[in-house]
Order: structure tokens, then C-alpha cells, then sequence
């Protein structure tokens, strides 16, 4: 069966579901979404590609982001990174605390909250220009310009970002952040506020897909073996604690997003970009996962 | 490169290593072995096979029966299953007690004593003879009749078990217990005491690197959804609180014990099985691990 | 005003009162009394009595044994008694696991049944027959040799007692269980199958409310120092989670039990014993509670 | 044994022991006390005063002051204050996250940072003009204008209290805080920040040895019954993880602070201050508590 078949009777199937998922609305800018928005694009390491629906519709990516910078900080830091956040599991909700005073600061992974704070602070202390050049480096990976932070979002998640402060604050008290506490914050949020469509997330993955390669242009990006550890990290640590339900439902490294994104990495096939607002309860995608099921249960094309 | 010659490799790279782990020693029998053993038997999809040191010997193999036993019961019970216990990591070490309270008696995954604890009751409900149908289904597997129990280490387990013995208890507590508690001790500590050699292992396994079929006599034991599922949770919570590690530097779905045996699967190219009985702090081999990074690094061959 | 008006006051008002409370049902002999038994028995250091309802029927003291075992272990043992358990409130509910594990099995405090256990195989160590020395202990701290173990409320204990089963082996593998498992069950549910009606209890606590002296009898018990010790551990942790709530209603050292028995002390005062079966949310008497709050208001006489 | 020869005694204990407690170091205003300080000031309830070494000397009474704000909080609130704050002793160190978390911001008492914190939130909410009105009623207990902020110290917590603001920004997270997160953290630095010598302090706390009475003037300042509750808190929750320990050696209802001080009070007898700056690992006086000790036991004028 090939993927646009594939993909068909995905948008079929979760057009059937009823979808008791509830859209993120902790700060007003995401409950501004329309929950039955539903997209997906698919680009093979062939550079062909598949889509349905919303495919072409800008959403606010959220955490997804925290793979790019973490990312960027493994190529600039190198193994040092790794004194200052784990790469375990985290088996609490994503911003725990209770986690971080068992563990003296050091986050369990970089894609819980207190995790990409740390990042956030790293990347701080390395790059020139961050917001820039933040910006810059995730328009080169998706080979298209039109990416933008969305400055309200960013703006919203500060003005109730108040876990997050309590979050740096508490690692600030235990020494594992550089910087200036706001500096910090800001950056994190502008990070969490870009927008981008199902393709651009796709083509934005798509060396995780590929080897390091990025799948268009065939250049190397990353090394295979920064690859090989970021999918691990995806795999284990993409979904807060609903990791081993994801690995064990749909069987691909990924990451997911409070406004509804999925990116997830096939390392030898493809990429999958999904979206769909509404969330379940551990604050992932509801149909989005359900259509990564069905995608690797109809491709067999799952990594196990 | 060859097989053979990455296996060739390793073994040097082992030799030079010093080794600052620790045998298991919390039980007597376990202490006997000789600390400086190490084995490594790999099986390729194509059947062919290559192995390096003392592959031929055999050695406790402990958790991982706790894979079988998991096989075992998602074929005999099927969804159900999952009620009794989740497929989380875990975040903690692998006795904790603490996650089973905040979770209510419900283990977080099937590879921690307390989820294998659920296994066991859950098989002794179903089984007609537990014990003698365990063994027998692993020399089917392994198609090697020269598989047994060590009795005595199951006695000694039994003997130094408080552990063990409050967590079952602790469970019965909150109603996830069906049967009596000597007798799912009992069980639980016999799957423990299996003995097997790295190529017995690998053969077993052979299974979950070839889509539920066994590789030498291509007949199909489980289906590959199956497979799908068992692999994506020996990816996430295989390794105790060292899981995500493991998927970092080796990127394959596998199982340790504290007898010093990992076993890995590729799922579409090969298994492996590596048999070293210092363990590192989180109760891992510690050169096992450092071969199967080799393994993965040397062949380009993981999952990510 | 004098006791007796206060005590019959106090009758008026739990008459009055809509009990919400729930009787311990976790064992079928406990689940029998019936729910609206009310006795309440004071008794001043001049040895002047009061009492009221069914200040003469026996019941099960369950936990309130404790501060029996603990007088005896600290007269018996002294100060290296706390280096197996501690004298802090727990801050969880009684029998919980997880502070047990974050402190090494040492138990917070002699209260919660973890610490109590650890009394009784001190106690074990130390007494020629625990079980007969111990009910001859009470009987002699009574003045009355018709006080008897329920043996039916102690089988029945055992039959339950899963949980406590959990306690004692997750202490002995943390190595701090000296004796036999079942010999430290068996004797602690003795403890607390102990049964006295509300005058036995008031008299065999007076030595806590008149400074290690009978107030009967005039004769010392136990030294002066230890009273005061006792009655801070009292005073501390003698309800389970709701010891600060207790101090701040009531204002005097006690010690609860399911059975729905409290006794409480004032240190140059006077003793009460009060029994109401149906049990508030945190394990202790509801009405028991509210009469003693009316009793330190309508008298004055707190600690505070 | 009169008190001033019991002052004497202690002195002398106190000069012979050897001090292994540190002072207070996270900000550099406290570092700079003079670490072999010691004083204490006795007053009786017949208003007679016995002190002994540097009893006159001002020093920062810190977290003492959280049982003045929970006092003015109790008079202008009343019951409605325990539906923002709870009176159970809090099991784990006086910063505590994990627990802010398990119990969805309601603080587990008045006394550990977090409840303090929502007094000071409480209080914003109440008073005209919260840092004036605050140390207005404090020199009004003491009888005494002669008691200041020291400004410096109020600016040295809010640059170091990274903790702090985590704390309050969490339980804003979780709607426990009405009013701005500066302005409360700002008051509550400032109560902080209050110097008194050890008269000043037994002074302003004689209401709580008196029933509510000023010792000196015998005007009724707050009720009996809240004197009571009062005390009771200071009971179960006035040294941070060591309430226990306090109540066991010492036996008298207290509050301690990070400056060395101690205040305690007989609720029929006496108030007394005790201050020395070296600190055990648990946060409280070492000597203060080894004072205050000696002092029960000598007297044999303790609660229990």
C-alpha cells in the first residue's frame, strides 16, 4: 500500500473517532485554536511526499522545539552538555518539581520543561544573537523562510509562566543556570512560540530521518551519530510520561507539542509531520497519536 | 566490516578495558561466578552466527526471563493485561516502592520486580503448571533441550527475598494479587534461576529481530505486532533507571540481569546476547554495555 | 466548673452532633462493634474519677498499645533505642512505604506502624516472654488483672496484615529487623488485640499525667524524664497526619487506635479515655476528637 | 533552684561544650555575626527577669517573626486562614517543594517558607500599610520603639532568594496567591529583617506564657484560645524537620530562626529567648536548643 492510500484512510479513520481531547488553554493565545484542525505530511528519504488535510497551516510548534535546540547545544557544547541534564525517563508530569530536588538541579532529560530551561541557559552562554539565531538555523533545516516566532504567544507564556519561574528559579538556588533568570525565560519562550506547517516541521526533521542529511538537498546537517543519540532521546523521553506508551502504540522516536503538533522519525524511511489541537489527559495529541498508530500498523514501518 | 571482525574488535577493546564493576552479590550463589567472563553471540537474520569468548558457558540469567514471561502472558491474556500493569519507564530504581504507592499497585512496567511480580500471578492463573511450562516454552524457543533451573539459586533468592517478599505483599495489599504469595514468589524466582549460555539466549530471542519468526526454522511463534510492542518496551524500560542511557549509546531494544547477561535485537537484522558479570551502579553489565556501543557504533546497525 | 458537669455537657453535644465517621472495617472482628458507643472516663491526680456512657465496656485499643510497648522498650533499652527509629511526625498517612525507603528503614516515629514494629522486635530481643510480660505490664499499670488479648482481633490482624507483612520484610532487607518475621507479627498484632474499657485505659496512662507515678497508688513507674519524653512523642505523632490539627484543637499528648479509643493526658492534671468507633478520614475517632476539644475549652486545661 | 542560678548553670554548660554548629552563611549579612554570642533573657510570669551573657545585644530574629504574622493573620482572618494554609508538622527540610506539590499549594504549616509566604500574602490583602503596621504591633508587644528592619539584610534575602521566589511562584501557579509576587516576597523579607535583643523577644512573646496577657502591663492582647492554637503550631511545627527532637529534649512549645534565635514559652510560667548564631545541620541553635534543655530539666518546667 503506499502512503497517500495510507495516509486517506488515516484522515478517514480519525474523521470516525469521537475526539474527547481538550485543546491546551493555559494561556489565551492557544485557546484561540480551532480544535478539529487536523493536518499530516509525510516525506520519504526519496524526497517524495504525502499529505492530508490542514497539511499547510501554521500552528504554534510548542515543545517540539526543544529538539532543535538540544540540537544545536549537542554540536556546540559537545559532551559537556551532559553534566548539566540527564537523558533518562522522567515517569512524573512534565513539569514536576519533586523530581528536580531529588535530583540537585539536574533535570532528568532535555524535554521536560526543566530540562530545555537548562538548554535555553546553555545556548545562552554560547550563541551571539540567540533569538536570531535560533530562528536562522530552523529556517535552514526547513529550507524556507516564511517561519516566524509568534511574539503574542511568546508574550502569553510569560505573563502566566509562572511554574517556569518557579522552575529556573529552584535550579537558579540549586546552580545549574548561568544566566540571568529573565534572559533565560524569554529565550525559552520564544522558542516554545514558533509557529510552522505540518511540511515545514517535516522537512525541519527530516535529518533525523535521513542520517544527519537533510532529505532535499542531501547535506549533511549533523553528524549520523548526534542522529542516532537525539532519536534515542526522542524515543524515550518525546512524550512526558506517556514515553513507553507512545513507543509501544506507534513505535517511532518523536516529539510532541501542546498546540497538537507531532514530529516523528522512521531513521532509515521517513518523516511524519501531524496535527490536531485537542490533547489527552498527559497533554499529548489525542488523534494525532492515533494516526502514528495506524500509520506504522498499516506501513509496518515501525523502528521494532 | 564483517561481523566476525567487529566481534574480533570488541573483544580486544574489552580486554584493554579496567573494569570498576561490581558482581552481584546479595545473594550467595550469585557471588561464585568468575568476575572476568565474557561472551558474545550474534545471530544475524540470515542465520548465520559469530561468536567471541565464552559463549558457550552458562551463567544466571535472571531478568531477562523477564522478557519471556512478558511473551507468555500478552499471548495468553491479550489486552487485559495491561490493567494490572503499565508500560512506563520506571525513574527510579528498580525496587522502589515508592512509584507503587503513588500508583496504587499497579507496577509502571512489566521489567521491574513488581510488574514481573504481576506477571508471574498473572501466568499462574492461567498456566496449568507454571514452572514446567515456562521451561519448556524457552527450549522451544531456544530449540535446545539443555536448559534448566538452578535450584539452588532459586532457594537462595527465596532465602534473601524481604525485598521481593514486601513488594508482592504490598500489591496483595492494594488487590493486585490474585494468587497465594509463597506461590508466585515461588514462580517468580524460579524464572529467575534459569541458566542458559549466549548462544542459548540469542537463539531465544532470535524471535524479536525476525518479526515473531524463528530465525532458524522460520516458523512463526508470535505475531509481529507482538514483537512491535515487547521490543518497544525493552527499549523504554529494559534497563531499570539506565534505559534511557542505554538507548543513547547503543539504540537497540534489550534486557539485562544482575548475572551480567544483555541480550539486544535488531528487529530487522540480528540479536545478540553478551555475557559479563560485573555490573555498573545502576545493576547493569557494565562491559556488556560497552560492547553492544561497540556493536552499534563499529556496524552502523541501531534502530535510530 | 467540675468534670462531671463538663463530661455530661460534653454527652449533650455528641448526642447532638451528626457523626459522619466511618468504623475500621479493614478486619471483620472490628467491623462488628456497633458504631454509636460513646464512654468517656476522667480521672484527676487527686484520684478523683468522672465518667460517662459506656465508660465501662470494653473495646480494642489497637495502636494506643504503642505507648505501652515504647515505655517499656525505653525503660528496658534507653537512649540506643533511637538509633533504630526516630522521633519526628511523619507527615504521610501511617503506613506508608515511601518515607520508610527515603529514610533507610528507620522508622519516623514509634507511632506509625513501621516504628511499631520496630518496637516490638526490640522488645523481642530484650523480654523473656513478650507476649505474657507484656499484658502483665498493663495489668500491673491498671491495677486490674481482667484485661485480656482478643486472640480472634489478633488472628484476624494477621489475616489482613498485608501491608504490615510489606513493613517488616522492607525493614529486614534495609537491615533493621533483628528477629524472626513471624515472631514480630505475631507479637505486634497482640499488641494491638489487646482490649479495656475506658477506665482500665485512663488508669494504666496516669503515670503520663502525674509524672511517672500511679495516681492511685503513689508508686514511680517509670522516671519523671521519661514521662515527659513520652508524652512529647505524644504530643508529636500520636495522631497519624493529624497530629498538628489535634495539638491546635485539643491542645494535650494522646494516642489513638481504630478501635475508636484516644487517651490523653494533662501532665499535672489530669488523664482521659474516651471511645467512639466511627473514625474520621485520618484513622481517628471523630466524636473522640470533638469531646476532648470541649473538654479543654469548657476546663481550660490544655498543655498550651 | 531559682532561675538565676539555673542561667548560671547553663552558662557555664555552654561555655564548656564544644560548638560544632556553623552559622548561617547564604546571605553575607548574617555571615558576618560574631559566632560565639550567647545570651538569654527569662521573664516569669510574676514579671521577674533573669538573663544572662549578650541578652542585650540585637540580632536577626528571622523566621521568629513568622509566629507574629500568623498572629496578627489569625486576629484579622480567623477561621478562613486554614483554607489557605494547614497546621501539620512538614516531614522534610523547611524549603521543601515536593510537599508544596503532593498537597496542590496549601503549605503543610505557618512556619515552613511557604506558609509563611501566604501569611505574608494574606496579610498584603489586609493591611493599609503592611511593612509600617507590622512593625508597629511588634513594638507595641515588646513595649518598646527601639526595634528597626535592617534594610540591608531585607535586600540580601531578595538577591539570594532564588528559593524563595520558586516558592512563591509555584503556589501562584497553582492560585494561592492573590497579590503581586514582588510586593508579598518584598514583606516577607522585611519581617525577615527585624533585629531584637533577647528581651525585646521574650517581651513581645510573654502574651503566649500569659494567656494572652502582656506579662508587664497585664492587658489582654489577643484571646486565651488563640494563644492556645498559637502555641500549638509552634509546638508541632516551630523547628523545621526537628519539631520532634524539640519537643522530646526540651518540651516546650518554640520558634527558631536561621539567626541563631530561639523563643520559648511555658504557657502557665515563663517566656525565654535564647540566642547563639552557630546552627545544627537541621537549621536550629545548637546551643539555644542545649540551653533550653538544660533549662527544663533543671526547672522541671516543661509542658509534658
Amino acid at each position: 500500500m503506499d502512503f497517500q492510500n495510507i495516509l486517506n484512510i488515516i484522515h478517514k479513520d480519525c474523521n470516525r473517532i469521537e475526539n474527547h481531547g481538550k485543546i491546551a488553554n493555559y494561556i489565551p493565545e492557544l485557546a484561540k485554536v480551532d480544535p478539529d484542525k487536523f493536518g499530516m505530511f509525510l516525506l520519504t528519504n526519496e524526497n517524495e511526499s504525502y499529505e492530508i488535510g490542514d497539511s499547510q497551516e501554521k500552528f504554534s510548534i510548542q515543545s517540539i522545539s526543544k529538539v532543535i535546540s538540544l540540537t544545536i547545544a549537542a554540536e556546540l557544547v559537545g559532551q559537556d552538555l551532559w553534566k548539566r541534564v540527564e537523558v533518562e525517563p522522567s515517569g512524573t508530569p512534565f513539569n514536576s518539581l519533586t523530581e528536580l530536588e531529588r535530583d540537585k538541579g539536574i533535570p532528568r532529560n532535555p524535554f521536560i520543561n526543566a530540562g530545555a530551561i537548562i538548554i535555553a541557559d546553555v545556548l545562552l552562554s554560547v550563541l551571539d544573537d540567540p533569538i536570531n539565531d535560533f530562528l536562522t538555523f530552523i529556517r535552514k533545516l526547513a529550507g524556507d523562510d516564511d517561519i516566524y516566532y509568534n511574539e503574542k504567544v511568546a508574550e502569553s507564556e510569560k505573563d502566566y509562566g509562572y511554574r517556569n519561574t518557579a522552575l529556573v528559579n529552584y535550579m537558579k538556588a540549586l546552580g545549574n543556570i548561568e544566566n540571568d533568570i529573565d534572559d533565560v525565560l524569554n529565550f525559552y519562550y520564544h522558542q516554545c512560540a514558533i509557529e510552522m506547517t505540518c511540511e515545514q516541521l517535516a522537512r525541519t526533521f527530516s535529518i533525523f530521518a535521513n542520517a544527519g542529511k537533510k532529505i532535499s538537498s542531501k547535506k549533511q546537517v549533523i553528524s549520523a551519530k548526534s542522529v542516532k543519540r537525539i532519536n534515542a532521546i526522542m524515543q524515550t523521553c518525546g512524550f512526558y510520561d506517556e514515553a513507553g506508551e507512545f513507543a509501544y502504540r506507534v513505535g517511532l522516536p518523536g516529539k510532541s507539542g501542546v498546540g497538537g503538533g507531532i514530529v516523528a522519525v522512521h531513521p532509515t524511511a521517513y518523516v511524519v509531520a501531524v496535527w490536531s489541537p485537542k490533547l489527552n489527559e498527559k497533554g499529548n495529541s489525542n488523534l494525532g497519536i492515533h494516526a502514528l498508530e495506524d500509520l506504522t500498523n498499516l506501513s509496518g514501518l515501525s523502528v521494532f
